[in-house]
């Protein structure tokens, strides 16, 4: 029903017709694990997922229990060592990665680092490595970075989402894809990209941030070599809970990345004077790890792996569907143009709705309970967490987002200063 | 007194003794502040400092109420954004750096690297990176990884303590040194060290996991240039809690550190597509902080802020004089070995101890009660935190130690077995 975009269709839309959907929703219970306050319409959870319930528990029991009590021996007794890999399996059955393919340790940026260089080191007599100019920043900065290291070894090239193909070609390192764009939520072809990439010798990097936990990720299946990915966005490990890396393990015997700290050592328990990298995912790892942010992390992907992937999807793409649909029949007349994919085949699990007035209009929104966020410079984006966001949601959203335009309140100067970051 | 280790005056300490010293230590109520379970002596402060009781309140609030309820706008509300530098200014007071000095971030090793790395760039003519051989491995790894990474440029020599000061020459880059040495708790001459770095063109690069929070620390009065540390061990942050990173401000504005991520940024959240670095300490930053890790290790610092720094090192001083007269005393025909330095000015907040059952015999003391650590081949570790250690705690540690090896109760086969990392 949802893929009908008829404008009868969505004129006898009504509120009670949403709760019918909410009714019917297979996965709606899933809802009831997550704290969202009354009141609040949460859209902003591919900037920070909402928090399990579980969460607080287990806050207090790594920390009150864990640390305050237990003290260093939790190290053993309450496998704070095998986190990185556990929390990293964990991830690796969510993104189609195998065991030992996976960890969780550092940011995003340390662990893209990585990456980057090692597979620089991997394709010695190649020179670019190719990213979407308009990415997220932190992935271009990353690069370039490395390339200001490099001495002029490494180039960086920006390329957009269509050129992305063309451009790949057999002076190129890696191509560097954010797998669901941060802005737009547009879906890059991870089978395609990955496969030119390997036509041409070169190897492909994909950060999942903005699509793990939102949509079937199989990285195996699709052959990619390398990828990286945060937890607290879709997959509510928490703010800025650790990130996670992915190297195939075709890599693990050939591969050599910068940052060799102990924790990436054969035996860290050695202290051996030479560094003697571990042969498998933990050559990755650096330093110890946050204990608190990782155990915490550990309860949001306890809670995805228990969903079905699959009907998160289709839920997902309802959501986004149902939102766009309405946003465009209610308010179309207010100047909102849509910023992603209208296929939901092609976009990730977010909307966004260009207006040159979408700061204001974001703040009033805010001020009214639907939580979304801004990305200058007129960019209004909304996330759709299908573990947590109803039907109701959508509508809810749409008719305040409605009122504020209707009724111009978004103008009041509160909403036009520039005094906070959305 | 407790300097005059005369054997007639240790044959006259009692437990009433040890009692009537606590009763007048100045500093004994900072105790209070602290979780220390009871029939617990926790004598490894060096490696997990113990759990301040309002840690358990914060990870609450900062989990429940900042995450759960305020979601997203905690960034500004709850002052997440600003984590870093506030953090960061508080560890600078604690170690003598000023205001804008000092992030909070990441891991030790990993801003370990960027200095490194950032080193290098500064003295690009030289070559050598000057470590400890028998340093905390980590440092040694990460310089090595550099030199890996660097094709030739950078060159790691080891070189052990007593020859450090002649082996800085010409050639340096950086010394890169760790303040008190993980396993034996000798203390190096930071003055004296970075004086000949800098007489040489040099600079000087120094760890302090094992002096943060456990002795008066000037970085700036020295001329320090680089620093990093960890905040869970002396600083009770929690475990594996965030690294912090120290850059004199001189050189903001040449340095250039490798892992160029959007905290890094001069602008964040003007998302530009080209990196341009903050000009002040916020260029060391890479990606998100683990906001639940940073917010209970805050407050540690607000804890060892609310010290006195002098008088926890004369406290622990006394400490440590005390547990190696007792020890020798009372254990010393059992064939241990004083691997610290006598002298108390000469050594950080720990006492080392050589035995070749070193192993099994501290299996056997964690097993009573008393937790130290122990590192191969033959050492066992035993930290004073001044900030909960009590006298008579030391009495009770060596009286247990003195029971284990009477009664050779260290030879059970569950203490001989290797299954544990201790």
């Amino acid at each position: 029903m949802m893929n009908d975009g008829s404008n009868a269709e969505v004129a006898s839309l009504t509120r009670a017709a949403c709760e019918a959907m909410d009714a019917a929703d297979p996965i709606a219970a899933l809802r009831d694990a997550f704290l969202v306050p009354e009141r609040t319409i949460y859209l902003d959870g591919n900037s920070l997922g909402a928090m399990p319930k579980v969460a607080l528990e287990r806050a207090m029991k790594v920390t009150g229990r864990e640390w305050g009590s237990d003290l260093i021996s939790s190290w053993n007794t309450a496998g704070w060592f095998d986190m990185p890999t556990r929390l990293g399996d964990k991830v690796g059955r969510l993104t189609g990665a195998d065991d030992g393919e996976v960890v969780v340790c550092d940011s995003t940026g340390v662990n893209l680092f990585k990456l980057v260089w090692a597979a620089a080191t991997l394709r010695p007599e190649r020179s670019t490595i190719i990213l979407e100019g308009s990415n997220f920043p932190t992935n271009n900065y990353i690069a370039q970075g490395i390339a200001a290291s490099s001495g002029g070894r490494v180039v960086v090239r920006f390329v957009e989402a269509d050129d992305i193909m063309a451009a790949i070609d057999i002076d190129t390192v890696a191509v560097c894809m954010t797998h669901v764009h941060y802005k737009y939520g547009h879906v890059h072809d991870m089978a395609a990209i990955t496969a030119k990439a390997h036509a041409m010798g070169a190897l492909a990097i994909w950060d999942l941030c903005h699509s793990a936990g939102a949509m079937p990720i199989t990285l195996n299946a699709c052959g990619v070599d390398f990828a990286v990915g945060c937890t607290y966005k879709y997959l509510n490990g928490g703010p800025g809970a650790p990130a996670f890396l992915f190297a195939a393990r075709r890599h693990h015997a050939m591969v050599q990345q910068p940052v060799a700290g102990w924790w990436g050592h054969a035996e860290p328990f050695a202290f051996e004077r030479d560094y003697r990298a571990h042969d498998g995912i933990k050559q990755f790892l650096v330093g110890t790890p946050p204990v608190l942010s990782m155990a915490v992390a550990e309860v949001g992907l306890d809670i995805q792996l228990a969903a079905d992937a699959q009907q998160l999807r289709v839920k997902s793409m309802a959501l986004t569907d149902l939102f766009i649909r309405l946003v465009e029949a209610r308010c179309g007349r207010h100047g909102l143009a849509l910023a992603s994919p209208r296929n939901a085949a092609e976009r990730g699990s977010q909307v966004s709705f260009a207006h040159p007035q979408g700061y204001p209009i974001m703040r009033a929104l805010i001020d009214a309970g639907v939580i979304g966020d801004f990305r200058a410079p007129d960019i209004m984006r909304f996330g759709f967490a299908a573990l947590y966001v109803r039907f109701i949601d959508v509508w809810d959203a749409v008719d305040r987002l409605d009122d504020i335009l209707e009724t111009g309140r978004w103008q009041r100067p509160e909403f036009l200063s520039r005094d906070a970051v959305t």
